[in-house]
């Protein structure tokens, strides 16, 4: 290909964000392609609110959306029920949550704690020796404030809260966590993080840095994220009667335990990071329906479900999740479809990624319950079959 | 709650798909939560054709679009020249994939081999005591042309192709591995691994089973993926001239190969599953465009990128995808703008689903190149500020 | 130092194992060091019968032995009572295993199943690009016969069985799988896989190799040890009544079964690998007393303890072993108080691999069953502080 | 066996550590299986000063101990040339380790530095619900004052330093750290943390405690190891020039860093924790040697070696130990050829476990130069032949 000509995408005036602009770059892709653009020119988005979501824009994508429901979480910020928005193409699973919801509002609903709330980047200073990382880590301690007023200069909404050394050979690795109030914040801090590097190398002896080495987790699935979090660290819990239950989950509690018992076991075998049924899944879909950064799945779905039969034979279910990242202000969150699914949940706008973070904690666990229930019971396959397929199913 | 009224989602006739249902039901959201749903409900979806995709359906929510490319692949299966459609709401991750591709495309393309195209399902079955689960592991081989009747005979596209018993304490459990052509197929194939678990149970001494261990790893992040595989099994590479980083990454191949080093270190000391620049934002974008299943984000970002310099400056760029989850049938790939993202792609329908995985390596590939040259030249922060902000940004 | 000098260990004739050069040896590091070697000095080992075990050598340490038992196995190898030989410095340790000994035996013993028994080697072959990697990946099947030619010429105990292309990027790492009988056989299958590397570079097509990966597991906990095994596959089970398990392990089956809960989750959150209370104490125990290869206690100790409440209220307690690496010829089971400790267990030579596995298996199915019942009842503490200390403790 | 009599080893007055007891309770095992234990029985220990490290004493094995060295060590408590004593049965292992000591030695020495110096011990508390768990996690550290005088009272040496709570679902698992002096220490801190536990139950609202959770690492492989630590935290770092590694490990700064690539990929593929050349072997051999607790080779071993070749065409290698777990008092320190092992290093008794873990590390270091040379270089199968069979080899 080198020596032929390769043709770009045009390059349009301010990045190309009007409606006509993003009009004649579809009818371009359509002419290059061979595609026909109709439906996904058919959208909400005029253009220039784009600005800062997406580059190249020739349209949106529609993905369906469905409500489940009742959700009654007992959190400290989310308090009553709650019907949620997801959006998704895999049949029976907005009728699989729904059906761990109701099983949970029944029991009295889920409760909701929020451990920590942070986010975090981990860049790396590399030294000619060991002898010199080690001194800057060492020295790391006494600058922190020199770093969090660098840092916080940068930002309104972030705040420099924390900073942690890991040696590695010659590197050090830094942890430098943060505050970001109700947005995801990682632009916000890795911007914020980079004044506070170069304030490392202008006077506390580093020489250069990488502004991310992969350690804090972001968009990935890593260990660390148990122990260590990543966004907000929830726990969601609840006290399932063995009567609803069975009437509800069709599974006993000692059944659904078992079930548990060799899932942990399929997990260990696999070198799985944490356990749990399919919080991808929920995941996925809250995130979509809500203007959530959707790659964050892939470090928000790991976490640790766990299933236990009570002496009196009751069922305690609960989810712990380190590292969840939900956001109410910035990225999608402010797109037209976004700002109506945060809506249905009394979660738009400032100070609601609290109270989103603990609805979507004990909405995961309820679809952890019906997944661990189908599974238990033996009813996965047919519920699937009736509604996973597209073709009428008895109603 | 116990005892108060829940009042659940109105339950309505064929589950309620028809335009004027979907319409009651989101007026029923509205008036419970006090939300507008306006461009929720502004939707190309008139309804029943959601079924098997969706249950207890508003509307949609719409995701922006963009396009990158031009990306020059030399696949088996896909050949030439593609733009890929995006579906994002993340600034500069458009623009960031796109410089990648472009570099991809001045070095003469980016090669993409499949390994193995295979899906997987791994039920566990109980025994009372290892002896017993020993034998049934041990027998397990000779029954497998009678499995693989049980199985097929539930499919037209899936196919039994192996299975291999993995004893654990006085369980077993087994791995059914299947190819599916050109679905994801999960659906299709629990359902055949069912009846196979079925005949064990009726022929071969098991005496019961759990349809789902988690063992596969099917939407979420476990080691087994790397060398045991899920969905498709991908490498992409490229050899990139150091004259083609530097004009288009801005980075020299050395810069390059030393930000890897440290970003490998960072993940081995967050304990990351395989190592990656950000395979997470590249799939997830690919995946709501394209009607794929999002969840599977969780497993497919699990992969290795590999930069390194040769011994003439130059740098060779790889990526090892295990688990490469993608469809051309089933799922959400009819819905309308999928359909019209696949044909952007040339891989709407059957025999395509091999040609899509070509293109989405490569594409993944760009990324991350593009991510670690942006690392290595300390750029990253300056370009997030640039695309990544809701404001005008020079053109 | 560049420069200065550097006084080397004296090279002595014939590597120097003989008796006066030993004592000269020892007396070489006494005079430089200041230390005292008396003890190190007074030791079995005339010499000679040391080369191959060791080099430079200077004496032995002695550790202390202790014995553990009866335990009853009920394997297919092994059967019957043992009393089992183990060196620690670690006190309480062998009181712990003889507790949950005496537990299994009480309980009509452990059952001891092998599902597999090899070796692997993985070298990686690099390639110019991922095309060329992927055609040696697909041609390497047909190779086989060759290769198991190449390979069994260099040893009489050793026989490939199979080998599996792993393509990573423009690399293929191949893991060449081989039974050993009765010795562990590392170097034995390195130096088959290196003439079967030879045969690929000359016949098909490989240009370089490196003769390991470091993908095999040897000596290292890796995730992919649980699915893939190296050395023995070996389970290990056994059903305790209640009222043997309160007798003696002063736990009931419920207790022991929520200390699992908790100890499942704990080791989730660490990011362990499988899950056990403490398989390194006991494996170390019987490889120093057996003169098996000690650094294998890395990969042997990665496996999966299960504790399940029935619903009779009695324990099935199991272990899962995916690489347990015992031999009984080869490396140190020839020295003379490894010959007496194997004599101990009848598992002295050829023939009596498996057998000794049957046996260590069931035996830290003791230790981890003696160890979760005293985190279970509360008396961990007090048991190290009765055993544990360099003082008299009651009798 | 149930009914059946089963004959207990004998139970001796005072434990049974007189010459004469332990003469006859080997006596005893002869006379059960058959076996002559001479050897064994050949032993510089009396009896009694084996009280605290073992029990059921029988007698001795011997493991052979050669000398590796010199090795330059530029620590901050280590300095100067050592001579190490190993203990193994591997053949070609002492003179491997040796040549990697030469080769950093020539170059100027490896440095070592420690990052810190903690142990740990990880209860959980179980709680009937997340809400009341996270009451007690969020009260926890006012509490650490108290904690820190219950714990601190029942040891001389051991100091509590921090204690971190983690929430799990219903149950908190807390991170107590202590500082522990010259001992590894673990009898002394479980001790000190149930003190601890016991204080938290009576005026904190705990309901209970499990003393041990498994997620402090200790004896086990995890991944929290690589950020988190266990025991000391030391990297080691040595710049080889490019002749020194061609004249002394026959390989070039070039070839020992792609080996390092390839052996990063296979060990991400295998899902590895960290990343090294067989850090087991030597630590096993030096833990038989200096009387160290053997099984702890599972934590140490995790660690990640770094090869980097210099812009000028050297090496820079280096290696980050995460939990390196050493003593110079206490368990097996104080044996007579453990005191002669730790004398030859001038780490004999109080206030030398820090200079023990640098000449560990910076010997370490050396082991996984010389192994990766051998890889790369291609002569490793050749290293073995030479080393590792029990035959003559040239001198």
């Amino acid at each position: 290909m080198a020596g032929r000509e390769i043709e770009l995408i045009p390059r349009m005036k301010g990045q190309g964000y009007g409606p006509e602009q993003v009009a004649r770059r579809r009818a371009w892709v359509e002419e290059r392609t061979g595609a026909r653009l109709a439906q996904v020119g058919a959208t909400l988005y005029a253009g220039p609110e784009l600005r800062g979501n997406i580059e190249n824009p020739i349209g949106a994508v529609q993905v369906p959306l469905g409500v489940a429901g009742p959700l009654l979480v007992e959190g400290e910020r989310a308090r009553g029920l709650f019907y949620l928005p997801m959006a998704t193409t895999e049949g029976a699973l907005v009728r699989s949550y729904e059906r761990g919801m109701v099983a949970l509002t029944r029991s009295g609903g889920a409760t909701a704690r929020i451990a920590s709330e942070e986010n975090r980047v981990c860049p790396v200073f590399p030294f000619p020796d060991v002898a010199r990382a080690a001194d800057f880590a060492r020295g790391l301690p006494r600058h922190f404030p020199a770093l969090q007023t660098a840092a916080d200069a940068t930002t309104r909404h972030g705040r420099l809260v924390a900073v942690e050394p890991y040696p590695v050979g010659r590197a050090v690795i830094v942890n430098f966590r943060y505050t970001t109030a109700d947005a995801h914040g990682m632009n916000m801090i890795v911007k914020a993080t980079e004044a506070a590097c170069r304030w490392l190398v202008a006077h506390a002896g580093a020489e250069r840095y990488l502004i991310l080495s992969g350690m804090s987790g972001e968009k990935r699935a890593s260990g660390w994220l148990l122990p260590g979090g990543k966004g907000r660290k929830v726990t969601a819990g609840a006290l399932l009667p063995r009567a609803v239950a069975r009437a509800v989950l069709h599974a006993d509690p000692a059944e659904i335990e078992d079930a548990w018992h060799h899932s942990v076991v399929g997990h260990l075998m696999a070198g799985a990071l944490g356990h749990n049924a399919h919080l991808a899944n929920g995941l996925a879909a809250f995130f979509i329906a809500c203007g959530q950064d959707v790659a964050n799945v892939a470090n928000s779905a790991v976490g640790i479900t766990h299933f236990e039969r009570t002496g009196e034979g009751d069922l305690y279910a609960s989810l712990t999740l380190p590292s969840l990242t939900v956001a109410t202000v910035g990225g999608g969150t402010g797109l037209p479809t976004a700002v109506e699914c945060l809506s249905v949940l009394g979660c738009r706008g400032g100070g609601k990624a609290g109270k989103l973070a603990e609805i979507v904690a004990a909405a995961l666990l309820a679809g952890e319950l019906s997944m661990a229930a189908a599974i238990a019971s033996g009813e996965f396959v047919a519920a699937h079959e009736t509604y996973g397929r597209n073709r009428p199913a008895a109603g």
